[in-house]
């Protein structure tokens, strides 16, 4: 994989350009995109041009090339937002991440698979990892085009599970900011409440590195070794879903946390939270049934069969079911901020087993969703494996607005894991 | 002007047909459009065509014609934003708000004058109260559209005040109601945290109408007399800036209101919401620079003068000085609460004064951008005015989420004020 951070590191240094930087990608696009399939659109050439301006600044990111997730408008490639209803679709202008990141000089280097509408309907990619197996969803492109060493950095989004659990799939480090420190302006709704937006790296250090050249905000960690976090070990109510190699890594990421100087406790989750995990389904289907009310009132046909099931239920869903699950949310939120008191970070899983091995589906979003909706910033940490090789990622809940000591809790929990390899 | 309410009554007595509503409508825009401007686009034969179909349906909205602020997505109508960078713009889609309308079986009639992408450079309308006077904005074209009688409802949306201050310059009933009851997506962003969907009407009880119908929430407070409120007088703490024929209004907005059985307390607000006044431009412009990245960075020379320089400004804003206003942002909410625990609503003024005499400013925000930020249903009571005969409007302020009482509170001060003229 490509590191971001080295990446920039050599070309402040003045030991690489951007468009050597660009060269490789290019040459391993051109070696693995064919299996893999992590694109609906590249312009390398375009690109190229941009990475020969990038040499004269100084920006943020330097002229790294940066996938983009297909749900991100872009004035400049098409957005079909997997849905074949926007197919050839040229959006006028840019969304607000793109725009950032251009900004910050990083270069978009192409658009990357994502599901239908960011929900479940598989595109092409595969995983890097075994090509018989899913990338996970619903940014199934940017994980993959990471994982695959095609890109240092590419954007996601979630609403359920779709940055953490594809990052767990294929290996890579994801990070689900606290909501909207990245914003979602010009990226496909489908849920108001929930869509969250998010990047991919080859480590934890290369997402705090990706994340604070775009937002301008002070979330590198490594300058220094991060310091010991308060850990709170979570297994959840759906901790007999998760595979028995699943809950070993946790295991053995906690074990290794502690071996690394982390203070570790258990945490029984109270109850409020087992309603809230039922409450994300009712606020993202009764979003969604309005967000996507254009495209299911005028191409119904043209859905997918999950997403028109999901639609076609959402329908009968009240204002009032709605405002109840809302105000769980809420009571969840005070809750989480409550049994946050005392520590750093909470240690859970990233999905329930490694990638199945299965194109036709991306996976269950189960331990993700109620992060999603209580709106913390989340990381999957990469490094742990199944005997078979497939990855198995561990997550850091961290706590709201507090996205640095949640990315520093990371990357800690991250070097302790390889430590323990080593040894 | 034409009360929705009294439209669908009729319609659904069977005593007026859809079509004849709509030709009603456009007899009106043939008398008035020409010296009023209320519109970019109009289509009122698709209208007329669709008033036809809906002959047959019992949908909440009985076919009634509507105005869209041309800040919201339309996929048969040119949606240009009020910006020439969009000039013929044509969305694939139509806002989740006009699929809401259509679905409950409202016409969209056509696309009202917005100001610069909602911000504030006016647009050609005129005040229908005498035109040589602003109509207020954002929302300029939908609040004059409803007030010339030109069409029973019309949407707008409040960043600052641009759902209020027009209502209550043009004589109209405004509602902005809590944050996101009506959904923003499909509408042109300029800060992710303000940007609030809303609704003009000839009377309160048509705006609660209007926004029962395309909501599905239970909002009609037509069905019998609203109960006494227990009122908050708010005078703020830039009452020096309200006209003296403001101040009077609101004065005698309050004894009409006690005089007809309403409790009426004084209330001067706790200094935290002078910091959250001040935060408002934080939040808005701080959100606005990335919001319309693209416009700024790809047209820069094709915005006017005070949008350049909003921006300009912005890009100077830090995330810690963002930070640091959504931080009180957070802490003037839950004082609101506090506030408010033993009270219906608040009354203040809906602006500092009657409608300008001017076409060259849309007027100030400063009685609309605290509400804005504090996220609760605000109403514009019309009734009021001024010796010469312009329009005076008072505001109800309700508590977040409780849209009902709110409404229910500035219907019976609506009627006191009323009662008051007659007696």
């Amino acid at each position: 994989m490509l590191s971001a951070l080295e990446l920039a590191r050599r070309i402040e240094a003045g030991e690489l350009t951007a468009v050597a930087v660009l060269d490789k990608c290019a040459e391993t696009i051109a070696q693995r995109e064919n299996e893999i399939g992590a694109f609906v659109a590249l312009d390398l050439d375009a690109a190229r041009a941009r990475a020969k301006d990038a040499a004269t600044t100084h920006a943020p990111l330097f002229g790294l090339p940066i996938g983009i997730k297909d749900i991100f408008d872009t004035a400049d490639l098409p957005t079909e937002y997997g849905s074949t209803i926007y197919a050839g679709h040229r959006p006028t202008g840019d969304a607000t991440l793109v725009a950032m990141i251009r900004r910050a000089g990083g270069i978009v280097a192409g658009k990357t698979v994502t599901t239908e509408f960011a929900h479940l309907r598989p595109g092409k990619t595969r995983n890097p990892r075994n090509p018989g197996h899913t990338p996970g969803g619903s940014s199934s492109g940017s994980a993959a085009a990471v994982a695959a060493g095609m890109l240092p950095l590419a954007t996601g989004s979630q609403t359920g599970g779709s940055v953490i659990r594809p990052a767990s799939y294929c290996g890579v480090a994801g990070f689900k900011p606290s909501f909207r420190l990245l914003p979602s302006v010009g990226m496909k709704c489908f849920s108001w409440t929930l869509d969250t937006a998010g990047l991919f790296g080859a480590s934890v250090a290369d997402v705090a590195f990706g994340t604070a050249a775009i937002s301008g905000r002070d979330l590198r960690i490594d300058r220094g070794p991060p310091a010991a976090p308060r850990i709170a070990l979570v297994r959840t109510h759906i901790w007999s879903q998760a595979s028995a190699a699943m809950q070993g890594a946790l295991e053995t990421a906690a074990r290794a946390a502690e071996a690394a100087g982390a203070r570790v406790t258990d945490l029984a989750l109270p109850p409020i939270f087992e309603s809230a995990f039922d409450a994300h389904p009712t606020v993202q289907d009764y979003e969604a049934y309005r967000a996507l009310a254009f495209e299911y009132d005028h191409h119904r046909d043209t859905l997918g069969p999950l997403l028109r099931a999901l639609l076609d239920g959402a329908a009968a869903i009240t204002p009032q079911a709605y405002d109840d699950a809302r105000r769980v949310t809420k009571q969840a939120r005070r809750a989480l901020a409550d049994v946050m008191a005392d520590v750093d970070a909470i240690l859970t899983p990233s999905a329930p087993s490694a990638a199945p091995e299965s194109l036709a589906s991306t996976g269950p979003a189960i331990f993700n969703r109620l992060w999603t909706l209580m709106g913390p910033p989340c990381v999957n940490i990469p490094g742990l494996a199944e005997p078979g090789g497939l990855p198995l990622g561990v997550q850091i809940v961290g706590r709201f607005g507090r996205d640095r000591n949640a990315l520093e809790a990371a990357r800690f929990v991250e070097q302790a894991i390889a430590a323990r390899t080593k040894a």
